[in-house]
Formats: structure tokens, C-alpha cells, sequence
């Protein structure tokens, strides 16, 4: 698991919330400096600062939808490393459908009561602020009855199981959270107001399938360099196997994939950043990027030989990694679904 | 076979050649138009007029590389339609190899004396003006021995094939060509100077085989169109079949695909504004989309139960015309083996 | 069109229902003799013989359910080639849904009415004698609402259209198929009960897939052999084409694949003897070969280069004809519904 | 890894070496005994027992190939679990090519001294014997200077490395071994000649990697199982799993696959039986069941959602141990090779 001072010294260089605005201790770049952070982790093969991503993308939640009272408790000590965030959305029996969303937070007095489970929570062993989906209302359209809540880690009720024990991304701490009878005041509602959840989760689900894009094509570009490089050296049958036409055609056509999501995830990037990324293009880079990074990884397992099942080299982590890109942030079939309905 | 009136008309319309020059009979506009023209053509399905590319193709030789005089004599005519126009390259024994080019010019006091036969000649039975490419020297390096000679198709020794029956195209006039003891003068040489052959072609081939590319992303969105307009109104088992999950993913995974395609030849399209298209660009934009109108069309056709497969549906003709992107303008192997190169 | 002469001589020759009892006119053989007249009608690429099969497939619905009185009037001349059958089951709106039959044949004295309309009829121009698929009852229950029907095709009524335009199988006579008021003996009832329609069709289905999917493996098979000498013959780079790894491993690819087909399709043919052929076997058959069979014609194709797209050479026509297998005989998406069913 | 005393009882139980004969302890039996016991491990997912089936092949050598003295001194320790064997063939540096084998044994005396390395040895921790393929000529033809040596692992020179770090396959011992002037007497050479072993191995690779078909379609079945059970009890959308189409069109497109895999599989061990199994039969077994394997494992993984990449689902665990399936026994490369040498 990353250490928490590793969150601090990233926090020092500036590698956490740098789209917080610098009133709240953030550098006020745009999500190009999110970009550049997810793809070079990518890149450099350290799935374990994944966490950084789903840090960044809560920090969007308070940037974007927070009261000015949660930015100013929240972001500084979020963008510093001091404090660790996470996102709990996913349920036990629910995957990523919102409707079916169990976790409820009731209102007594002042506080929201919640009470629910949740699972697949990146962060989750380390974090100290949570953004809880639950259901607040009842009245039976999904849309008004989703709230986002801050709910601290701290708070009485708050349980965490042991880390899960996952195909890959050993580094990258994640588990399940369970929420019983946990108060935490009303003020604790993302943007102060019940009912938001849904329309927030939209906004800022766009970019959450983005990045998993992104970080799709640069971990297969950085597959897909290593495997020249490998194929360069390596031979076989007294030939370097990158000589051999059917190394060459196959690496040529993952390169070609490769260049598609790159220009895609890029024109996806000019999109975010004039609002006008829609949820199905963001569907669609999830979905392409994630099936791509998938392939490259097998084939270039592939030309790895035997090695390419040994831990020793990167391929081999990354056909551990890789597998879950298809299925978090939306498993490819719900991508499949949103692009469908703008058929 | 497309009449030449339409050819009249087309010139009438400024359709033919628009990035000629206004000072040659053109309309003076960038290749913007020509991806247009393409577009549209391929989005109505007339592949018929498939040709009026090639034209533009053997007037951007002339544009980028033809002396004056050739511009003049050549260029005017050609944007009014009066005269058409083909590229000779590929040979009977020879595809795509252009080292193993068998057709020689050779001088002969002012003349270049040109032996050989050339096939799959788009435009063929009509051409007026062919660009031919054959061998004038020796050295043996094939980057000096090529040249490209204007051939008028009216010269001693000229003889044109019947037309070839292929798979579809039906509508779309392609031959063989045999040249026999064709005397042409030296001035025919394009360009002038003899040997600048492959330096043109590489030049002018990146263009052609984005225009290929972009022809099978427009005819792929069609499809799709179609398709979608089909199996909306079409019902089996009470439903329609759009409504079927396995239709709505299939359509999905055809849309978000080329959505990629679409803007990755967008892309390229601003890389060659900028003279910035490199070769591999542009034989990844004709590979990776040949190969995805071919998917569309295969599972489009599919949608379309026993309908797919009569020809009086657009797409069962798709399924016809769509097949020879993947071998033309350089087979997809070719395509491979340029992206294979910057490996 | 195949002419009836052809038709007269191979009745002559025993290639029409060989599995048809001596006593009626046939050779009392088993349905291998039926699969290698399916096998070297596709080994030669003679597509316009496939009609044989649907004749022999019609008289499996004689020999298994017809009473003695109606196979003694039919099975003799359809043995000689006298006489031409057909099975009219899709219709214009319903697709492979037998529920949706709307051809309707009502009981008036000792008569059926018959009203509806058929497509894609299989030697529909020439046929004497047609199977046809009608609602006989309202039961509402599919199984007992369905009756076969032999309707001679100059009962009055009985319309043909002109064959349709398809994309392959051109010498295959396919049309639609219109009965207006057409009145037939209650007699000509396949079995002479009503309501066995279902319980037929079920039966003989199982062979009809079977028997496309050892068609598709016949076809792939010579395909691939065609393929093998074309690329040893051929050069490209001064190499022959099959030297070359890409070609080689694709080459491979296919052959293991056609061998999986084949051994499972001899299995097939094994457990239809021993009339333990399951309908999801034979499902899995039909699916899994046509499938087979279009990914070889589409490798092969692109092995031949510019020729992979004339029709002189036999790949081309492959490349026509194959794609309706995966349609006809109920579509793939049917197919893998029946093995749904089972799972 | 899997204790000593597992294959003691595994010994007593007859499930190791079945197919020696009577009087060398083993029980006599066929190989369709060692395909249950390949098959049963499978299904069973127990991974970390795969070593059973290489000790199973190195039986094989000895029974076909060995010397009287050589099958009384090894085969009943052997059949009683006593003593492990391993085969070691495969190089740091040279992968499937046995050309390029460097290990080398030289006469010295009545003595062969032994030096090389060998990697990715199953077994390779507790091995008490091993095969070794080593080079005892220099004739330079690969087929006569290959010599299969058995090498007590307690000779001295034999060193072990530390267990590989593995992908998958955890509890499957997996080492290096290196040979540093290991003397052997002239008489382990198995079946007392030199010269003999490139013959030898292609005899028993046919049924090694017809085993690793085995395995893979075994496995594949189990897979499928589990996904069918784990997709009719978990709901999304309120629906079970299964039930989206989906689902359905995927599972029974694996289950197609899976029934053609099996009965090709069966094929082959007839084919074993009659002596008539040939390579390129037993190259295409391995190739496309350990494919399937690989596109079955992802499918499942994928239609159980986030649970598919959690460790405590036996779909995880494939993920794990079945990509090295496509490596090992042969690089599925190398299996394509040996099918289009017979093109």
C-alpha cells in the first residue's frame, strides 16, 4: 500500500488537486495538469499511484459542486497530501447501476444518518474524507433521490474491511466500507442540498472515463515501447524477434490502435476543457481505450515469450493491471449502453 | 460505367479538381474540398464516382510536380471534365512492389519509347491522360529509376482492356492498360527531369490513402445510418431490432469506432494542411479504417437479416464496393509494413 | 438459372435424394451420401447446385412424415428431377420467427385456403412443388398452430416473382413467393394431420444447419486450397506470397480451424445416423462454420491481392456467395439463441 | 507450493504415472487415464498440480524410450510419488529453438560432463531427476546431436534457483536449473544412445501439448460453469445476469467453441491411441484450445463484474494461470509453424 508519505511529498510537489483553485491551496491549472499526472504514472508502470486519480477526481466533486464552507475544510489539506480521499459508490449486489443504490442517508435533526455498504473503494483503507452516494430521498426517480455526502473516515459507524485481495494493483489499496448508523450533519451534503447526486455524478463522471482512457493509451504505449525494446534485443532462431514479419505486423497494428486513442483521448481533452465533453464520448473513450489496453498487453505478452509471465517484467504486471480498466468506472457493457442511446 | 456527360457536369459544378489553381481552371482550394467531395460521394453510395478522386489524385501530380507548360496543357481541361484522367502504377506480376516495376521508358532521341502493362487502372477505358509509372534508368536504386510520364491514351500503341469484372464497383470503369512501343516526348516526363518517380509518388500516396481512408469512414457512418434507420423500423419476434441488446452493442462498438476513425482522419487532415502528414500517418489512417468499413459493413449486413444480402439495399452493395479498400492504394499489408518501419 | 435439363441428369446420376427409399424411386442410402453431395457441390463452387440440397432437404420431409399416398405421388419424380421442390417458411415482415407466421390456410369443405406471401425461396422459379409453412389453427400455441402444406405450383393462385437480386449465388434461382385464395386438398397436408408443423420442422432443421454448416466447411476448404497454391505460385517482393510469415500463419490459423469444423461437423453426421443429433449441436454446426467460413474467404481474399477482387478467380465468387450462409437456415443470432437455450 | 507428501498420497492414490506398465509399479492404463487426470486437475482449478501431468510426460520418456535398467531404476519411484521428475528443456536465452541449445554434454571418460543453463523447469524446485536436453554432438545437424540425459538432482554441480515469480500458477513449483560440470555416467543417457533425442521429443511433444489442449478445454468448461451459476444468481437492473442478451450470445458462443474444442480434443486421443496423433494434429490441439482458454477466461472475468478481478472467484484465478497456456509446451507461434509446414 502507498505510503501516507508518499501522499505528503506528492502533495509538496504539487502532483495532488493542482486543478484546485489556489485560494484553497490547489496551483489552478486545468485538467491538462490531471492528464499529465495520470499518464505519467501510467506510463511509468506505478499502479499503486492510481489512488492520486481517484483523489483528483474527488477534489473535483468539492471544486466543482462544494459549498464554499466544504472547499475551504476540505481542498487545502486534500491538495497538501494531508488528508486522503475517496469515492464510495459501488454496492455489494448493485455493480454500477445508480437506481439500485441500497446505502441510505435518513435525516434526524441536524444529521443524515446513513446506513450501507460499499465495495471495490480505491483509497479506501487510507482514507480520511469519503464521498458517499445514498440514496436521501424515496421519491422513486433516480434522479432526485441520489445525494453525494462527505462523510469523514472517523466518524463512529465507519468501518473498513481488509484490503481486498485483487488480481492486480497490489499497490493500490482497496476495500470495502461499511456505514452503520453513521451521523454526520446535514451541512456534510455535497453543495449543501439533497437531490444533487445524480446530476453531480454526471458532470463529473465525464472526466472519471476520461482519465481511465487516458491512462489506457499511456499504459499501452508504454507496453508497447517496452516490447520493441525487448523484441529488439531478444532473438530467436538467431534473429532479433522484432525482424520476423509477424512481430513487426502485429506490433504495427497495436501502434496504429495506439495513435487512434491517443488522437481520440486528445480531442476528447480540447472537449473537456471547453465543457463540452458529452457523457457518451467519454463512454466511448473508456470503452475503446480500455479494450485496447487489453490487447496490446496480451499480444505483447505474447512476444515476450516465456518472460512475459515472469513478475520481473513490466508486461507481466500489466496483464495484472490491466484487466480491471474494463470493468471500474463502468463496466465496458454500461459504456456500451450510453453510447447506444444517442443511436 | 459513369457517361462522360456526368464528367461535363461534375466540371460544371466544380467538383473536378477544386484545388487546381484558379489560374488552371480550378476553384483554387485546399484539400478540404477534395475530402468533401470524397465524403459526400461515399456517403451516397456511388461508388461510380469513385474516379473523380483518382482525378483529383493525378492533378495534384501535376500541381505539386508538373512544369508550366504541363499545367497548362493539362490542368484546365481536367478541372472542366473534358478530359479524364488515371494513374498507371500497379502490374500484373508486380502489386505493390515498386522496385519490381516492369514497365520501361526509354529514350529514344526526343522521345521516351514505353513498353509494359499496367491493371487495375481506375478510369481506365476512359482515360484521356494517363500517369504512368515506369523505369527509365538502370541504376538499380529504385529511388532514381522511376519517373512518371504523362501518356496520352490516344497514342500509337496505346490499347485498352475490356473492363475488369470485380466483385462490385460495378459502376466504376477499371482496365488494363498494355503500352506498346508508346512514343512519348521527353517534355512528358512529369516534371521534366527524369528519376524524380518515387519522390512524387511518396509524396502524392500519403494524400491518396488518407483519401481512402476518409472514403471508408464516410461510407461506414453511412452504413451505419442505414442501419440504424432499418433496424428501428424493422421488428422480429414483436420487437424492433434496434431494441435487442446484442443490436444495441454491436451498433455501440460500430459507433464509437468510428467516432476514432472520424477523428483520426480529422487529424491527418489538419497534418496535411500543414504538409505535416508523415507516410505511416497516412497508411495507418488507410489501414485501421479500410479495416473498420469492412467490420461495419459485415455486421451492418448482419442486422440486416436475409435484406442484407439483396441487392437492392444499400447495404449489401456496401458489402460489394467495400472489400477493395483494404487492397488498393497499397494492400493493408503494405500498410503494416510503412507503420512497421518507425517501429 | 440452372436449367432442368441439369437437374434431369443428375436425377439420372443419383445426386437427387440418394437417402430416398428404393421402393420410391431413390437409392435408399443414408444422409452421407446427402453430405458428399453438399461437400463437392461446394468443393467446385457450383453454388447454383445448392439447390439439389433444398430438394433433398424437401424430400426428407416426404420420406420422414409424408403418408404413403403422398410419397408415392412426389418422392419418384423428385428422385428422376422431374419434378422441383421447395420450402417457402420466411416471410417478408417475420424473419425465422415461426410464431409470426402469417400465412394462413383455412379449412373450407375438404379444402385449405390458402393466403400469404414467402421470401428468399430457394428454387422458387422452378419449383413444381412447395412446402409451405401455414398457420392451420389459432390455438395461439405456435407448436400446434403450424402445418406443412403441399401446394403444386400451378394451383391457381400460386404467383412467382422474378428472382431477386442477390449479392452471390447468382445462378441460384431465389424468389419471392404469393398465394391468393390457392386451394389445396386437406390431403396435401404433410402426414395428413394438422398441427405436426412445428414437431416437423423441428426435426428436419436439425440436418438443413447441419448440412450448411458442412457446406461451409467444403467451401472453406477448397478456398483454403486455392489460396495455398495461389500464394505458392505468386511473388511479391520476388518472394512467393506463402513464404512470407504473415501469410504462413494465417494460413495456418485457418487450416486448424477448418480441421476443428471438420471433425465436428463428422461428429454431427456420426449422431445424426444415430438420430441423436441435438438441435443446439446442430445450431453450434450451422453457427460456428458459416462464421468460420466467411473469416477464410475474407483472409483469403486479401491474400490474392488486386485478383482476391476479380471475379475469374474462384475466392471472388466465394467472397459472393458465402455471406448469405450465415443468414439463411435461421440467422447466426438464432443459432446462438437455440444454444442459449441449453445453457 | 505443493507439498511432497500431496504427491505420496497422489502415488498411492494411482494418480501419478498410470500409463506405466504393471511390472515398473505403474497400473498399465492407457492415456486416456492421464487426459481424466489432466482434466480433473483442471476443472478442479488446483493449478499448483499441472506438475503431476509434466511428471506424467517425463514417465512417457522413460516408458517409450528408456533402458530396462533405466525403467526399473526411476519408473516405480516414480508411479509412487517417491521421487519428481522434471524436464529440462527450454533456455534463458533461446526459448522453443532446439538448434540453439547451448547446454552441452561431453564425453569424458565413461562420463558425460554436463554445462549449461535451463529455465522455466516445472517441478524444477522438488525435482529429484531430471530430463535434460543437452547437445553431445557437433555434427550440426540438430537432429543428431541432440541427447536427452537423466540428471539426478543430487549430483553435484546441479544448482536450483529460487521459485520464479510467476503471473499465475502460484503453487506450481518453477524454477531455473543451472548444470556446472555435472558428471553423469554415459549410461543416463536415455535409452543408452546418443544422438537420439531430438526423435525422442517429437515423439512425446505431440502428446505433451495435446495435454495442454486437454487442460485448456477442461478448464474452459469449468470456467463457463461457474460463469453460468455466478450469472443466474446475480442480478443487474433487477435482471439476472444471464438473462441479458448479452450475456446469452457470449456464453453460448463459448459453449460453441468449447464443444468443438472438446471434440477435436477426443479426436485427437483416439488418433493417440492408434499411434496416428501427428505433430502438426497436436500443435493445432494446443494452439487454438489454450487460445480459447485465454478468450473464454477474459469473457468471464468481464460478465462478473468487479468480482471477476477479486482473487476469492475462480474466474480470477484463471485469469492468472491460463495465459501461460499460449506460452508454454511451445509458443503458439511456434505451434502455427508446425501447422504451415505441412500447408
Amino acid at each position: 500500500m502507498v505510503p501516507r508519505q508518499v501522499w505528503k511529498r506528492a502533495g509538496e510537489l504539487g502532483m495532488l488537486n493542482a486543478t484546485t483553485p489556489e485560494a484553497y491551496g490547489g496551483l489552478g491549472l486545468d485538467r491538462r495538469f490531471s492528464m499529465i499526472a495520470v499518464e505519467e504514472v501510467a506510463r511509468a508502470g506505478l499502479s499503486g499511484l492510481n489512488g492520486f486519480n481517484v483523489h483528483d477526481i474527488c477534489a473535483g466533486y468539492l471544486i466543482n459542486f462544494g459549498t464554499e464552507e466544504q472547499k475551504q475544510q476540505w481542498l487545502p489539506k486534500m491538495a497538501s497530501g494531508d488528508i486522503i480521499s475517496a469515492v464510495a459508490m459501488t454496492e455489494p449486489d448493485t455493480g454500477s447501476d445508480l437506481q439500485a443504490v441500497k446505502t441510505r442517508a435518513v435525516l434526524d435533526g441536524d444529521d443524515y444518518v446513513i446506513n450501507g455498504a460499499k465495495t471495490f473503494i480505491s483509497n479506501g483503507t487510507n482514507s480520511d474524507i469519503i464521498v458517499v452516494i445514498a440514496k436521501t430521498g424515496s421519491t422513486g426517480k433516480g434522479s432526485r433521490d441520489i445525494s453525494l455526502i462527505l462523510v469523514e473516515a472517523d466518524r463512529a459507524g465507519v468501518t473498513k474491511s481488509k484490503p481486498l485481495r485483487k488480481v492486480g494493483l497490489h499497490a493500490q489499496d482497496t476495500t470495502m466500507l461499511f456505514f452503520q448508523d453513521v451521523r454526520v450533519p446535514k451541512a456534510n451534503v455535497l453543495g449543501g442540498e439533497p437531490g444533487q447526486g445524480f446530476y453531480q455524478l454526471m458532470k463529473e463522471l465525464a472526466w472519471e472515463r476520461l482519465s481511465i482512457g487516458i491512462l489506457a493509451i499511456a499504459a499501452s504505449q508504454a507496453v508497447l515501447e517496452q516490447t520493441i525494446a525487448y523484441t529488439r534485443e531478444r532473438k530467436a532462431f538467431g534473429t532479433p524477434i522484432i525482424e520476423f514479419q509477424n512481430s513487426r505486423f502485429k506490433l504495427a497494428d497495436l501502434k496504429t490502435e495506439i495513435v487512434l486513442g491517443q488522437t481520440y483521448t486528445d480531442r476528447c481533452m480540447e472537449l473537456i476543457l471547453q465543457h463540452e465533453l458529452s457523457p457518451e464520448a467519454a463512454a466511448a473513450a473508456k470503452l475503446w481505450c480500455t479494450e485496447l489496453y487489453s490487447k496490446v498487453v496480451d499480444q505483447c505478452v505474447q512476444l515476450h515469450g516465456g518472460n512475459g509471465y515472469m513478475l520481473e517484467y513490466p508486461v507481466a504486471r500489466h496483464y495484472l493491471d490491466s484487466r480491471v480498466n474494463r470493468i471500474y468506472g463502468g463496466a465496458n457493457d454500461i459504456m456500451r449502453e450510453l453510447v447506444a442511446r444517442t443511436l
